[in-house]
């Protein structure tokens, strides 16, 4: 692959660019690009002019540039996080209907929750989980139940990893973790929004491994937490039997 | 950028070779990658290889290579397709759940419908449009609906490449365009599935231009239709006003 003489490659430089976009920042100029990115300002308009030519981003009216519609397009056809939204998405609408509150599809990714999918209810209690957004394994109710159904090691290498920040949040975690296994769920006050509790069930497979958790974010003062674990539950384990009756 | 002996670059490969994926086709052996994407043989392994170090691929257990988390993670957490769909996401529940049928948004893109997020009831009428799925603009009521309500240039210039094909499904096109523009909403009966109808609104711009469009599919023989095409018109005016409040 060609190298720059600073020793980066074109995919170097190309996965950079494409990194240097964030909910916050979805579109950039090319200088604030190339700054972000960490690539000399002349090789940005080379390589976006060469990306935008390709569909892996685009130009808007005003100059910027955004992820592009091609590439959103080829990703979201055919990547395989798709595969476990598409058989929960029915699940998450039922839990949605049933309890009325947002619900969202989450998996674990380099010590930290990732969210695939979000059904929310407008006008309900606050939820920071935004699609393809990351959270702290540790501080969220999703996190939990990942954890706590992962293979010992991962438990253990997050904890060796984090171990000052969880200390902040959990007196015990291990007995946190053995807690959540026994039931079958986490519960977690007040993420981010002091006012709300969010609930999660871990979507599992035939060896009792969480591939994904599902989760509940509800007012924290509110009667319905009882309910919305029940339906939690039933849905998790609905999406989990769909799983593995898939051929493989 | 740097070119093969045929002129390819870097970007032209990986391009073709994310390309190669699809929703049949979402995960292949490096051969089949390299046959699919054109690209030779031993550049494929290389470039792949080095993909996946980026999390661009990724590799799964049989060896089988597929567009990786990582991109999925930047696409889903930046593209633009997101803003228009995270408007719409509430309206669309709001829809399935009066109607209780599955709903879709989707974008008019090169002469065909893009579908960018889809609602889903299982057990209710089949529905062909998948997320990041493709179909024919004249064959679907949110395709008509999407001419219908674009600048006069592009029902035109659809006209002159499809005429051929058009004129198999449509004795008038233009009279039918005219017909959904003065309704407000367009019908489509048995698109693939004979079944069915589709009905579609447009999401409009302060021009009256279709930004993109709202779809339903419900039951051909049922007389759900009117009520169904009455929620959908009410949640798409819905999302055209929550747009067109948006700070610029």
């Amino acid at each position: 692959m060609a190298n720059s003489p600073s020793g980066d490659s074109v995919l170097d430089r190309l996965v950079r660019i494409l990194g240097a976009f964030s909910a916050q920042h979805s579109a950039l100029t090319v200088s604030a690009l190339a700054r972000r990115a960490n690539v000399p300002r002349a090789t940005a308009y080379r390589l976006v002019e060469s990306m935008v030519s390709h569909g892996l981003l685009e130009r808007r009216d005003n100059g910027e540039v955004a992820v592009g519609l091609g590439l959103w397009e080829i990703v979201n056809r055919s990547a395989s996080a798709n595969d476990l939204k598409t058989i929960a998405m029915p699940f998450m609408e039922d839990v949605n209907q049933v309890v009325q509150h947002s619900t969202q599809l989450s998996i674990l990714v380099e010590d930290e929750v990732l969210v695939l999918e979000r059904l929310s209810r407008p006008g309900h209690a606050v939820n920071a989980a935004g699609i393809a957004k990351r959270m702290p394994l540790h501080r969220t109710s999703m996190g939990m139940v990942l954890l706590a159904f992962s293979a010992p090691h991962v438990a253990e290498g997050f904890m060796q990893r984090h171990g000052t920040e969880i200390a902040l949040y959990h007196q015990d975690f291990r007995r946190s973790l053995d807690h959540i296994r026994r039931n079958g769920y986490a519960t977690f006050d007040g993420f981010i929004d002091e006012e709300t509790t969010g609930a999660a069930a871990p979507i599992l497979d035939n060896k009792n491994r969480a591939l994904a958790a599902m989760g509940i974010v509800v007012p924290r003062e509110s009667d319905q937490l009882p309910t919305a674990i029940a339906a939690l539950r039933t849905a998790a384990r609905g999406i989990s039997r769909t799983l593995s009756n898939l051929p493989a």
